[in-house]
């Protein structure tokens, strides 16, 4: 059995945003060698997000509303969290999306639907944060 | 280490249903001669979901009505995607359903709790769709 | 290819709770021998989740009043699973929680960002229930 680990580094301007990051994935599995697998991606922090959907940017601005309506940022005083942070929606937002996406590997590539592209769901931006890749198989 | 990968295809006559698909994802199972390691199970497709829960009519009656509560189908222009689609309301419900489950294998079995079932959720249906299985272990 | 398998048992004397459980998860890795590869860890129960967040008392009571806000325990006459039940909302709860978390094996260490705990998140307490950790890996 092969491992290969990696780790993605982000520093988004904004609070929000959604990043496609199926190029970056595709090359850790090239760089990777293995061709039959499974391949895990996920948030290294609680308030981001990895998750596959479409890349439209109608759709991009749907998830900012509808993700605001069930978890709304503000009053921040609407969260016990909001003590000394001001991220607790951020942490509820990313469990709607989901931490982590795992991707089967078939004969060297990302085995995946026609439209389906993995992103980076950054819910809390304006610092360093992380997303690692680890791939098993052979 | 072996890998085996097969994909399920629907036609769901209706726009959107709940498939307990846990029989042929079995058959998967004993066909790829796999005892030991895990097993991914995903929609292809960004408005379909594959998840875990109860086979149950009525809970079934309660996912409807709760996740067109969460994001209604209409009106159609409540939502940016749908310029030239109708179907960001399938995007959103699929969010919340999640794309995968991931199952663990045990001496030859799907390892699963005693009421858990696996089911295709087709939230834009009346067009062919895949699921993807792919197993690896030994 | 190495393999291993573990139940975790919980009786949670309340309806809702959520309990750190890397502790525990961290001990099934250590007797797996297993130091690369994935980690599986999911609930065997359909009114339960397994998921990873902070472990910050604020952001538990958050989580509480968003999920009742998102799916109301009550009234029971509210859902039609509820005829010989009374756990709808707990079906509703643990799919927005997830069922399960894959997490990277590295190094024989669980491979989690700083802030990263695993957590059971009972919807339906007052009975015997099982977290599977599956392994797998070299």
């Amino acid at each position: 059995m092969k491992s290969y680990r990696k780790e993605l580094w982000f520093e988004v301007p904004r609070r929000r945003e959604l990043i496609n990051i199926t190029p970056q994935v595709k090359q850790c599995l090239a760089q990777s060698g293995i061709t039959e697998g499974l391949l895990l991606c996920n948030a290294m922090h609680i308030t981001a997000s990895v998750f596959i959907n479409d890349d439209e940017t109608g759709l991009h601005q749907d998830f900012e509303v509808w993700l605001e309506g069930l978890a709304p940022e503000k009053p921040y005083s609407r969260y016990q969290h909001n003590g000394f942070e001001d991220n607790a929606d951020a942490h509820l937002k990313r469990t709607i999306m989901g931490r982590e996406v795992v991707v089967a590997v078939t004969e060297g590539k990302l085995d995946l639907g026609p439209w389906e592209q993995i992103f980076y769901g950054e819910f809390d931006g304006k610092r360093r944060k992380r997303v690692l890749v680890k791939i098993i198989g052979e």
